[in-house]
């Protein structure tokens, strides 16, 4: 396996940016199940990868079940592609991160913040190169959250409730718009009670996400900072808190209504009245295959944000 | 009957702004019942105001059927007294707005913005003050809304989908925390695709709600105009929209997912795909009842939102 | 002359929107001093209307003061076209709000909110429309801003401190980045001091400029509300606050350091100790000479705000 | 010398969270100029400690000069007591910083975050503690920052720009209300440019001052970020950005008229049309003594943020 390129070779040293280490030989294609154009790709890469000598198998991104159990049961796998949005590489993420796993997102849809591959009928030359070794890793900081009911992490059909975020963890109101409480502690000490239509508690990568559309500020994929937000906080705390990587957060929710924990969009629970949820950094972390120079992130970011001019 | 205090003869003359001008014979009192002192007092106000030869009947602010059905019967009631919180009031306001009744608001519970009594222990001398003609009449527009399917009316078991608000007119999303998309024109103008958890349009009195809640201005309860603003926008249009009265708002829903419309925080209705949400200021206004100087709303405001000095 | 474009005649009738009433015979073409082609292009105008019957003169839309002395010597002036910016225009704009003279802006430079011809190129065909009378008139309001000390007007090398403004009113820090403190009065009664880079008092028209940049809402031109928010409230009241045309605003700055009162980011002033800044709705508003539909101005909003998508 | 309370001992062991490790002899005592009251507890407080042994100098915070050379000239303080308000702790810790002397604030006027001894007249509790060794060091990231033109370092009247900041550096306009624009970069990276009233870079000390005013998130303490954000930004990016600690953050204006960098509040240079200021954390950081629980800022912060409920 050849150096990285030389432009990433001056990079700063750093947890989050790392150079390719390992050849890639082991493929997971991972197509989106509603997108039949994703399946078609799916096969032509697998195809490809195959005639270079690598193994590549498919599946659908959707089943993270059956994603999870072939990893598990074939380790040594080197690459997940994801054929998709950015919803179908959040799934990829959760799974990836668990087995220690890259990611590399072809975008299909809607332009997003995570893929690599942004026009997806060039995708041959991305992974030519990724083959002979040109590319880095980038490192992303997940959050594990769990819900403890009476002190006792909560089990629903022989399942504790335990999840992990790449994006964020919501708690909020369900389908009546109506304020929910939500009691906040920081490693242990009272924060606030928020009167919000919940709470949002997101890592840098879910900064450009819902925590966003809350009013938070933006970070850089490689923070490992937790970031703290109510969605509408009414005559409550409002601003954004940015916590360090070893914080933990806790929420409890006061209503006398529906309240849901939501995560990355994709899961939900109903909590109920006395249902405390606690989220930390996660042990595991995401990592994506990067081509583009570090900087793509503040080019992609004021491409989406800018106001037009 | 006498006239209003000297205080406000000079007030600016203006249809939000107007001295008392019919003698009060005839009291409707409404509870809440889910407070059971709110039925003792509503008691004990019905008794002293038989004694001074008032006419009072006691009823559920919370059936809301009920109410208008007894003031569709019996016309000619002078003033609705309702006993508890915003939310009370808000129920009785658009029964009294449909008859022209005016409202007093008697706080018990959480301070609101709306009750004009606000210790309720001390009811007799302002109820007194208000059957000696000493207190002026603050008009407050409400909107009128409805939804068209196929560009008809929407009938539910016989009922077109219509209502009035006081406070707000919100259409977003259900449980799960996904933004919806909503298509909105002003007077048949396109104006922008919100994406978003949902959309407020609001009143001048629902400006100090949820509306604040999303980030939008403050109106004092005079103003006519109608405010638009999105709830947690995503890459689209964050700022609040001010307008006149004169003004339509049509949403128009793209989701392919649950989207409710939730009318004063109090009724809901699940939406359809192609339902047009159309709202515009009612011909109907709440009447309330105030002893303060009309400067009352700047002092509750700053009370309920100036930060700690 | 002819009757406005039938598509206009259904306009809903209303003082801000009129139709076209006079023919026009007299024209002041103002251009800006600094861009030479704008002298150009006067002349060019110039000699078109006249060909066409009409009298035009020329001058300097920076120089309001012999403008303001041409139309005091020469009434009977019937449009006022800027050739330039919204700096110009505003500039124009209140001169001629003063004498009733309808203003046209030709855009020449950056894009603004204000002009109505903006390919400058293309300026034949909508003044040929206007002299036939396919036009309307947009009034917007203004405020009217003047400055007491010790309860008198303020007397400035014998002027006496009295403006204009189409956009807004600034009562701010000076050049050191440092916290003013304004007590604030609506209509005589106190609202708050605010902790703050200043407090702006803007028009609708103001609202999409140094307003917007301080968070407040759009109010589209017809509105004649006041709008009432500070540039970076510091643990004091953030909020935008939308008045009533009748409203007075009062602001008395509370500072140990400059105090710089600006009106229309065009006039400033340093203001003294105790000085009360005292806003009203201006007698005088500013009629916009407009060719495209009235709701030309959301699809110019939503060009100017919209993130990209 | 005692070892720190045990509920300080499980602390989480980390660089911004120290016990105390060393005894204190020496004690510099500054008073803020202003405010006769410190100079008399000053002259109280340097008795108090000699009679216990300890050395005690007294100065003037603002002569920051002064105090520089005397911590030059002697060397081994072990503990800088600022008697004044934010302003004078700001003062001292730039010095305290550079010479790695812990500052210990006691509050004189207005609250601020900063101060530990909120009762100023209740001082010699607490700092009896401090002479027992009873507190924890609390470190705090500063910034420094350079300006550069023509790509070298600017000097004044002999002088280099280079200053060090503990809560801020801002580049905004001068006296007239007007928009700078600010082209900006991250790690030489082109970001954005600003249009906008200036762009404030803080620490985390710093998210609860100006950067607070201007809308951006909170940042504990013992955060090692540096946060971007602009004032009143018209039409262009409007958000936070937090950066990693390694980040340098490049600030260029491209104005007609002046712009002003401001350090801390309290320092300000005009700078010239080319300059360029380069923004970097500082190798020094601002020690503060701490007696109350590392809990105190969530603390401080919702007693002076929460509304009022």
């Amino acid at each position: 396996m050849m150096a990285v390129n030389t432009e990433f070779e001056e990079a700063r040293a750093g947890a989050s940016r790392r150079p390719a280490t390992e050849p890639i030989r082991c493929v997971g294609i991972l197509h989106h199940p509603r997108k039949p154009e994703s399946v078609t790709l799916a096969e032509e890469m697998a195809a490809w990868l195959q005639q270079r000598g690598c193994i590549a198998w498919l599946g659908s991104a959707w089943n993270e079940d059956a994603v999870h159990a072939r990893l598990e049961a074939e380790p040594g796998l080197d690459l997940l592609v994801t054929l998709g949005g950015d919803g179908t590489i959040l799934r990829a993420a959760r799974v990836g991160a668990h087995f220690g796993v890259p990611i590399l997102g072809v975008k299909m849809g809607r332009l997003g913040f995570l893929a690599e591959v942004v026009e997806p009928e060039h995708w041959q030359e991305p992974l030519a190169g990724i083959l002979d070794g040109h590319y880095w890793l980038e490192r992303r900081m997940m959050l594990a959250v769990r819900v403890l009911r009476d002190g006792l992490a909560v089990v629903d059909q022989g399942e504790v409730l335990r999840y992990q975020a790449l994006n964020e963890v919501v708690v909020s109101r369900g389908s009546l718009a109506r304020i929910v409480r939500v009691t906040t502690a920081i490693d242990g000490d009272f924060l606030t009670t928020y009167a919000a239509d919940g709470v949002i508690v997101a890592t840098a990568t879910g900064s450009t996400g819902y925590a966003l559309a809350a009013g938070g500020p933006i970070l850089p994929p490689e923070l490992r900072n937790i970031l703290l937000i109510p969605i509408a906080a009414h005559l409550s705390l409002e601003r954004a808190i940015v916590l360090s990587e070893g914080s933990t957060v806790s929420l409890k929710t006061v209503a006398d209504h529906q309240v849901i924990l939501t995560v990355d969009g994709q899961f939900e629970v109903e909590l109920q009245g006395a249902d405390l949820v606690q989220i930390t950094a996660s042990p595991d972390s995401a990592d994506f295959v990067r081509l583009r120079s570090p900087s793509y992130f503040y080019r992609t970011l004021m491409e989406r944000l800018t106001w037009n001019l």
